[in-house]
């Protein structure tokens, strides 16, 4: 049993609010656990110059956190005048793998901006950010192929995201809050699609390694979590948009 | 009748949801209509060192919208690398508004951080930052005087802001939502405390004056929204609580 | 009596030494008591990319001290490599201010630059700067009226701006000077038009609140000092272009 | 056989030249291929201030080009006055990574700086730095420990790595020059210890997933890549470095 | 004859205003014809951190220009964000300069701070710089002894500057305006120093080079013309402070 | 004798690696004594915005250093966020001098970039930059006139640079290393042409001065040195180009 209470390989519990905001084309507040991430996704009709003339679209994606998202209050990067490091690599690992799953010639020459704002920081704001992410994208395009003629539906497939680790105890456990995270020997980020591949794959030893077989173990407890976490996705995007992925899928 | 089916001088539906956030002293979702911000204040037993060793407190405001919190994305200020001149004018305007009705020497060598970010923007984000700031500040200086023994509770009185404006067809109105806001021939914030006294005004005719007159009928609508303003806040923050500002406030 | 000596609603000597540089198509150096501020007014025959197309033109203001402006050494913003919230303020005030009395379709696409550049000061600039920058402004447009057709004269009425206060003795005072306004209760800065209308208001206290009576108060003696500087500005421009401003204002 | 001629599992030849530059306490010109990075380790007595005072050292790398280690002229870090998100990825990366083998309280409250300056690029320059700096930090420590009393040897194992990847054609490769590395389906960095643990692991699939079973062989191809670096980082160290951090292995 | 209708080796007409501003210890408006510079010298009772304890003075220069010095309005530095390398280079210039002629011991811990920003330019802006800014220099520390003990006068000499050029009729002349500069083929930046000696000479080429012999001609036309600056400086300065500098370079 | 055991105007011993890199038209590794330089010339077949329809080419520097180029680490620029007035001064200055022996019109509407990156500094950088910049600039020039066709070949004239300076001594020295450059008390850059003119000449004595006479002997020193630095780039650039630039030269 796991500090706040939980099995080894149990998620928290996770909800996402749909269409949370009145002026994104898609947005979200998805919760895991305590972690509490605003996801919006913005549909310009334009890509960036060095894509123009390609036919193809692009997917981007930002994150920062409230200032007191966090046990301690954090300076804004808007007043130090600099984005962190921590905050260009997550929002470089959101945007690439949503593109990951995005037929970009099918969105036609447009940019989906994600932007994935933290307002309450309990451990796996990155991951929370694309599973979250992931529905607000959804959500946008269903409003966009109402008004604009799509060639073909986009998505190609489910995308979501947890976290695995290994605590100090050696127990290789799923979903770290913030506690468990911080003190964790390794930490690893795992992004799958819907039909079990891999997209991202991050796994860090912070002043330790681990072996091949802890890998495997570690793997395994990922890829049994991210399962769960598209029956949400599901159940927030309901039927109609559901199956419209499915058949792409499928394809 | 105005385009919302409001009167002239009818504020919005404000609502004020307290202890919003787990980690910030302070925290309220304060919406005025669809305008939405999260106001937390967080404590820092510092003050900046321009005033270390006076005995005396300081009160800092930041303020921030989501890319999205409006009909089009904006860019991040972080990413622009500055803040613009709308957002320092506005930050500078809280922090000095809310200074205005706290005893700083009661407060002692601390600092209250307001930080005020807008997750839905339709008008008035400047003034429902001031009164949602004002609930956060109050529930983390009763949080810290459960731990920290403060020579005097330091909030000498209530503190709310509302605009009021004279719209094309010369209407004067309060509490402008975004449509209204963009058209108006003159915008005016007023900031007042609960004897009625000013903390600040500030109005501009853009590419438009007015009138001695006009201003005085101005002054009448803000008046009015404001006490109105003072209830909601006295219910979000509880009885113990108003009555400790109450009896500063009488002395 | 003041501690310089003046009564309570007296300004300060007030001096516009009109072309004061060869370059700009305008230029003062206005003093206000020992407050001194070089204000050029530029005109460029573009208007900002957004603005295009629209036939109509922009008036955009900067604001700068010399770094030993002030009684201490003062860093440049250019070495901290950013503008600080008051300066951006106070730019943003000029401009603002200045637009109002234009008639910015009879102007077409041009831009007035305003630089006020303070290279003494002891209170007061950003009204100095304004009274100042409205000269200029004239100045610049004489000359551009020379050499290119406008549809229409383009400024619509005088303009002037000055600073009202109350002090710690409870006097309400006009045109404060540098230690009046350090230590004053509440600071107003009161922008008019020439036929009696507010163009700007904006009354701060710091650490202090002011009532409707007070109020009153204030506007009246900004408003009688205000009339005194239409007068200097008259004697700056001399009748031709004083009689032109009148024949606009009159239709 | 591959474009270059190269085996799917072969490395690209390899040379590291120790002592390149006479003023870092340690130094090497790593080639790895045509991808040429000179690595410098410099030693400061003294820890960042967030560490202070608790008995530890600190690792810290930093990572840049050269304008034209590129085929195309790339511009300046410094000319466009910010560090992109690829830069900080990588000199994270790099600082992680090396932490991962160093007895961080051995070492006692000083600072090792990594800089890794890649002179010419034809892919693989972040796990050629990995390489690279390994060799540098151990000669810098070799020449410390001449003149300043360490309490123990302080690396633990060897570290060193490189890219793995899968082809357009679906092949497995190991070692990714710039060609390959920028049609490839799949992106690995493995990096791993002397005694074939992992330290970090990052895996993408730009525009493109990847099944468990091309994991596997994947993790199988850079493991046996990573056992030649080590035997030339053996060679580069010579046997007295080599043989000491065995012994500090084996404990 | 030049184009004004001096002769090739005649200085423009020059001023020096002494204690121009109220603030500053030391502050001079000169001009040298057109040009005009506002130099002001600020004394900072402490050393730049990497100074301290060493018992020696700093002298530190900066240089700016109103936007609308120049025919066309230039972008403020501070709005840019950064300074330009000309800017740069000309302020580096002046400190290194000053610091030739003070005896930084005699100075004590204490930091001389130079400002010239130019209201005003028509060639010649760092040259009439230098000049004004010892004379700003030299009322500052004035006004300094008086209340605070110097070891000793710490001015050791005079310190003027001037430019020569060799035009495109290849003739040699001295003190250039903005026209006869912006053609010429050699530009030469001279400082010297009261007893005849150089502290600086920097000469460019722009896209030309010149010989040996014309390189006599130059200096011989600068020495001539600092000569006269001399003497200008002198009466700015009084006798008093004269003669103080005199005895200092006699020793 | 000098401290390194040369002569009062002996050289240090130079060597120039032509074509170091595989990437760049044009590049070189100097060495200067133990300053080494890598330099390299990219072209661009388009001019600044600024230059665009002129039919002329333009040339522009850039310089920098590794962090552990020095005896101790420096904070890279890029890290700073801003480039230093030394790093300005220096590429301004290798600009400006390269342009001085090219045919800007004989060139097109190319952009020559020079980038000398310093890879172990001991003195006599930005000399040593201005030499080898030359000989990468033939080289890449070289490299492009077998592609596309020149009006003419555009390099007029050789061009290096060295370093002289007096010593505590008040030895006149040439090619300063850092030992004596950080103690000379006079410094001086001469930039000049194979056939004997100068192009640039900086002369600086920081915290000291110079006389006429010293100023004739340091001159001397200068171009005996420079001579010789000729020959080591003919060898370099091999009989070819040499006389490729000798035929212009005669003309």
């Amino acid at each position: 049993m796991r500090a706040d209470g939980r099995e080894q390989l149990q998620l928290r519990p996770i909800h996402i609010e749909t269409n949370y905001l009145m002026h994104p084309e898609g947005s979200v507040l998805i919760s895991v656990g305590n972690t509490k991430v605003i996801c919006t996704a913005s549909i310009d009709d334009r890509v960036p110059p060095f894509m123009r003339g390609e036919g193809k679209g692009w997917i981007t994606a930002e994150y920062s956190m409230l200032p007191r998202a966090t046990e301690t209050r954090n300076i804004r990067e808007s007043a130090k005048g600099k984005i962190t490091g921590r905050t260009m690599e997550i929002q470089r690992l959101i945007g690439r793998a949503l593109r990951a799953i995005v037929d970009l010639e099918a969105l036609g020459e447009r940019t989906i901006w994600l932007d994935c704002d933290v307002i309450q920081a309990d451990g796996g704001t990155r991951t929370a950010s694309i599973t979250g992410a992931f529905v607000a994208m959804a959500l946008a395009l269903e409003k966009v192929s109402k008004t604009k003629k799509l060639a073909k539906y986009p998505i190609k497939d489910f995308l979501a995201a947890t976290s695995v680790g290994i605590l100090e105890n050696k127990q290789v456990v799923v979903d770290l809050n913030y506690i468990e995270d911080s003190k964790a020997l390794v930490d690893m980020n795992i992004v799958m699609t819907g039909n079990g591949e891999f997209v991202e794959l991050q796994g860090t030893g912070e002043e330790a390694t681990f072996s091949y077989n802890e890998l495997q173990e570690l793997l395994k407890a990922g890829q049994d979590g991210i399962v769960q976490l598209f029956e949400i996705q599901k159940e927030a995007l309901g039927e109609e948009i559901t199956s419209k992925i499915n058949s792409r899928k499928e394809k």
